[in-house]
């Protein structure tokens, strides 16, 4: 389903759609997407919006997460066909109540039928948390990285990510998407030490399918002094070398969040329309 | 074992002492406590040592934290014979390396062989966590509730636990400890608002069995408005009144922390010993 024209909003009256906001903890989930035989958010989700609705809803996310990917902040539309006015925070309480303990909805409001959590989406923001210890509150959350890593060399690397590159060496091939680009505009990406967690953020237009836990894997690399600068200079210019493995190094689903989603205002959104 | 007499630095060469901080997620055990048939943190952290060792060791904690209950900040000694001059943080990535993935080790650091965790310990602090929100990534580590509470009203009532008091009302008879005083000196206790999370702290020299969750429970039944000030004086004045039924509300132990155990200076303590 593409474009706005498929909005049941547009075609039939009472038709309502809410913006959702979203945390949950991937670790038990295949990922958001919905999939015959596999527990998935996005189907916990439109499970329990139908049994609050009694109808057929449409739930779609701004973002696909991966099997093991949370998210503080995901976005989703809810369509549901009702006559009733109901009070955004009812929504929530009714969804919250229904959803399992690592799915909670933050918030609710009602907005235009046009609104598409993913097509309206401008920017995404992830983040990744490496520990340089064990965690006991956090195994879920981080990636632990027992080995000393040049923090410095880590956070100069990530800087170089802001741009438009080529991010072909950084993909893994989605079957779902066989003609896709692989150039991705970055708008930041940062490394930042707190403590003993380094914090990775990234925000783009869109991601390739694993990009960002590649990206990870490799600013790791470079961080434990095993591949060189250069290495991943010609990673970031596509000049991919069979040498460097980037697909092993994937850094584990457990430390990635999708922290944020960016809609421009209604207003810019109309004038990019024109 | 009481005092100083029993500790094995004293009698034999070649017995080391260290002092272990630890973090662990209380969740999946029976509480700190060594039992027979039953998953322990002490047990946990005993044959981890053990096999590090070799040999048997004497682990004591300052706090004996119930089943389900939290750390950031436990202290622990660890007593063995050993002739070895070990670094710390050997001990500390051994010890780490063995130990579960919720119970993690933050410091390690050799001690006097007259350092005993529990006597020394001058004060220990709990936190509690209450969440006015539904959290999908602390379930485990929240009291979720749901009505609305009047949190200056519980923080008034907070601020009132300092100093010495009675708190027989507050208290669930340990049957280990049937001749235990109920006179507990709070040397801080404090409500804080941390947005959708409210933060109970409360220092003291000891803390009687549940006192801290039956002090929580009692807290947010103020907080709903079910219970009167009046009704929590008298309780704090030690006269207990069975309309006022305490143990049933007790809170989950999910939203308790063992947060600092607090050592004066070993200077200070000599002074004091004199």
């Amino acid at each position: 389903m593409e474009g706005d024209a498929g909005d049941p909003g547009e075609k039939r009256g009472g038709v309502r759609t809410w913006k959702l906001t979203l945390e949950y903890d991937g670790s038990r989930y295949s990922g958001w997407q919905e999939q015959k035989n596999a527990r998935t958010i996005q189907g916990e989700i439109r499970k329990a919006a139908e049994d609050f609705f009694g109808v057929q809803v449409e739930i779609q996310g701004a973002g696909r997460t991966d099997a093991g990917v949370h998210a503080t902040a995901q976005v989703a539309h809810l369509r549901a066909p009702t006559l009733k006015k109901l009070h955004p925070d009812a929504i929530l309480h009714q969804l919250n109540d229904r959803l399992p303990a690592d799915i909670a909805v933050l918030s609710v409001e009602e907005v235009s039928p046009r609104f598409h959590a993913r097509h309206d989406a401008a920017t995404r923001t992830y983040a990744y948390r490496i520990s340089t210890r064990k965690r006991a509150f956090e195994k879920r959350y981080v990636w632990w990285v027992k080995e000393k890593l040049d923090v410095p060399a880590m956070a100069r690397a990530a800087q170089m990510l802001v741009g438009r590159h080529d991010f072909r060496c950084f993909r893994a091939g989605d079957p779902s998407r066989p003609d896709e680009s692989t150039i991705v505009e970055v708008s930041s990406a940062l490394v930042e030490l707190d403590k003993d967690l380094i914090l990775f953020r990234i925000e783009a237009s869109h991601f390739l399918w694993r990009m960002v836990r590649r990206l990870v894997g490799v600013l790791v690399k470079l961080g434990k002094g095993e591949i060189s600068m250069e290495d991943y200079q010609k990673l970031l210019e596509a000049r991919c070398d069979p040498r460097l493995n980037v697909a092993a190094w994937t850094a584990p689903a457990s430390g990635l969040f999708l922290e944020r989603v960016y809609y421009p205002d209604p207003s810019d959104r109309q004038r990019r329309r024109r």
